[in-house]
């Protein structure tokens, strides 16, 4: 089947469920983390720590959980294709506003312990894929929401509207774990410790979170 | 495009030659951190470093290397589709065969240093991919290379074997930098060091490895 064709609505498959679950798993994991067993979350803190927690959670919940749903929205809106586009592009816009507040997070919180900037991989692609990730979403805006441009041009450069889009959304998982795994390792925490564990599965629900996103789009091309 | 039609060859485009140099590139970089930063490679070493650094040059070189080369076996092999369809399954036996001798060189090093087995997150998905990947060349040969499959049960598989094996190949991108994340953090290397450089550009052209063999391979099937 014709990329072009794949434009309304396909019910959504158990495969979309079960990214729901995963996303809903990994947002309580994250949230039992930050609140529970670190210091909680707030930006305009006197804490350092309470402002650092400020970034996964918005990172997670922009780049990653609205990200992901805004890839499902054609499965999952149930409305023409409009509304489908419109929700498309309005989650993944809601996904870059959080985004950015939760890079400004980090940054004030390096400011605060007076630690230098970008010094990590897990720095140094985020910065990249914020990048890339307003890229995408401004040629996607011209391409497929401004009236004038053409039915083959729009055709012609939708394969790489979705497999460069893939491409960020694998990115922003490999940040997150990447930022995990950073972040566990900095802890220090004891091996098999309550903390640990739960970190580990949030990492596995944001990954499992993300090929159940990628699996149910990519099935929808063949259904 | 039906994805049943995706069997002949391709030319090999300029993102499938993207792919080729940063996977040298990766390659050339592992090379230089562990025969000039760190003790080198050796398996049957008496210090326990050389035999953990078997690990990453053959986790690499095997499941994301090789594994990567066999994802784009349709675009470069330039010869009729029984001959690509050959060398997609024996260069993802071979990265099996390389997968294997690679996690027992990080067993076999943990034991030297009385270390605990599988405690990190990098570790689980590490079992998990070597798991799913032995399972997805199996159902593959039986899907694919045994004569009695009926056309349409190869066919109505297929985007299950292609979005599953791309979530797999995916995973062991994740897996590498989980990886080289927790070394450089427990290695406790200086910032903008020049191992702690090496290491960063070295994760960096994984992931750009692993992305240009998905948008390769996809790209193809929109050709």
């Amino acid at each position: 089947m014709d990329p072009v064709t794949y434009q309304y609505y396909r019910p959504a498959s158990r495969i979309t469920i079960f990214a729901h679950l995963f996303g809903l798993l990994a947002l309580i994991l994250m949230l039992v983390w930050l609140l529970h067993y670190r210091e909680g979350v707030n930006l305009f803190s006197y804490y350092p720590n309470q402002i650092f927690n400020v970034h996964p959670l918005l990172m997670f919940l922009g780049m990653i959980f609205l990200s992901g749903q805004a890839l499902m929205a054609y499965k999952t809106v149930r409305a023409d294709r409009k509304v489908q586009k419109a929700a498309h592009l309005l989650l993944h816009l809601a996904a870059i506003c959080l985004g950015f507040v939760g890079i400004h997070a980090a940054f004030k919180y390096h400011d605060r312990r007076n630690l230098r900037h970008m010094y990590s991989f897990h720095s140094w692609i985020g910065i990249a894929i914020i990048c890339l990730y307003i890229l995408q979403w401004l040629v996607g805006l011209c391409m497929y929401m401004l009236p004038y441009t053409r039915k083959e041009t729009r055709a012609m450069n939708l394969p790489w509207h979705i497999s460069g889009g893939r491409a960020i959304f694998y990115m922003t998982i490999v940040a997150a774990l990447t930022g995990l795994m950073q972040k566990i390792t900095l802890m220090q925490l004891q091996l098999f410790s309550g903390e640990s564990l739960l970190i580990n599965f949030l990492a596995i629900f944001i990954l499992l979170f993300g090929i159940s996103v990628d699996i149910s789009v990519a099935l929808a091309r063949y259904a």
